[in-house]
């Protein structure tokens, strides 16, 4: 059986930097489950399967087609239950939802104003021009604009996983003792900072920095491979 | 066996404010726990119990004392392991904390700022000392610089739920279906505001406002029963 990811890169198809790929990287993994990565510049992905999906990731699992990272983890989660569960149950299913949004309403703009002109810059000549025309308009700012208050958002950073910080003094994970696709969720949004910035945004000693590092370890260190911009 | 809910109130007993409190009563109602709540103000918390907790809630069960709401929820769960869930397995669990201190961190600040002049109007004369000491210190401002900043924090108070907001999108509580000690969280922030205050944060038509009367609604109305200020 063919199990093929759709991932997302610029010019390098070496380095992956889409967070919601990354979701979906660390909870095949997390599963057990091989598969073949197939990371594909912005401007190409409407073309893939067929036209299933505007966006990545995509998932193409035997005759299954799947988008969406989170609705792949839910998919995983139903259609590989004897192997490590990705929410520990149907309480944790529910709030990984919550986490979801928190990472997307607080932590990815976080990270957009910190990485959005790196990424723009990482991509071949076609998306380049995709990117900055509709991140431009999406965000109100040209990229150079964006570029300029790239320090201040790096120093305004860490705070806004403060939550997070909290959490991991009752606990390992955010999953608990191990980590679960909630971690993921998290760890994409910082991935994708990573892969694409390479900044340090935390502290030698925070709590989350260390997380991160934890979840860079994670499946045969799956996430350090790709090496920071 | 009896069972004592140790909450928190002002000169009025009727009316008990404090949110982790809310979270345990909402926690005892959903396991279908009959308690007696003793409503204590806060310079008579230190004497309860032989000293046990300087803080509410103290739940004591038979022979059992506990404290912290957090533990509390975690005690009842495997206590009364046959009724329903307040966390929907393992994973709900840990993700709970991670609810509870995206709750402290970001919520109950923002309700500090809007309710705290009006909770030391409620509270008896030797608790008023004690309570303005206490918050001046810890906030840095007069409970009269904090009532000036008031209409300011009511104004930006209903962004700071987004994250819940967009979970509402995908379900009707953020436990799922129904409601679980994750939702009562963040309902326990709310009705601490709504006791205190009575203060409108919400537009008609906001699915968190409509999630809280929801949740106002539960078990047989246990919330709605205090009125709002």
């Amino acid at each position: 059986m063919t199990r093929i990811l759709y991932s997302l890169c610029g010019a390098d198809e070496s380095r992956p930097f889409s967070p919601h790929c990354w979701k979906v990287v660390l909870a095949l993994r997390h599963k057990g489950l091989d598969f073949i990565e197939k990371p594909t510049p912005f401007t190409e992905i409407p073309a893939l399967e067929n036209g299933f999906s505007k966006t990545v990731p995509i998932l193409r699992d035997g005759n299954e087609l799947i988008r969406d990272s989170f609705d792949i983890a839910l998919y995983l989660e139903e259609t590989y239950p004897n192997r490590p569960t990705l929410f520990g149950g149907e309480g944790g299913k529910a709030l990984s939802r919550f986490v979801e949004r928190f990472s997307q309403t607080i932590i990815h703009p976080a990270v957009t104003n910190i990485a959005v002109a790196d990424i723009h810059d990482m991509l071949g000549e076609t998306d380049r021009i995709y990117f900055r025309k509709s991140r431009e308009a999406f965000l109100g700012r040209t990229l150079e604009e964006m570029r300029a208050g790239r320090d201040e958002a790096i120093a305004a950073f860490a705070a806004k996983l403060e939550p997070v910080r909290q959490t991991l003094k009752y606990q390992e994970f955010i999953g608990g003792d191990g980590p679960l696709f909630a971690d993921y969720i998290l760890f994409g949004a910082l991935q994708w900072m990573r892969v694409t910035t390479g900044v340090k945004v935390f502290a030698d000693d925070d709590p989350v920095g260390q997380w991160f590092e934890r979840c860079l370890d994670l499946h045969d260190g799956v996430g350090r491979h790709v090496t920071a911009a």
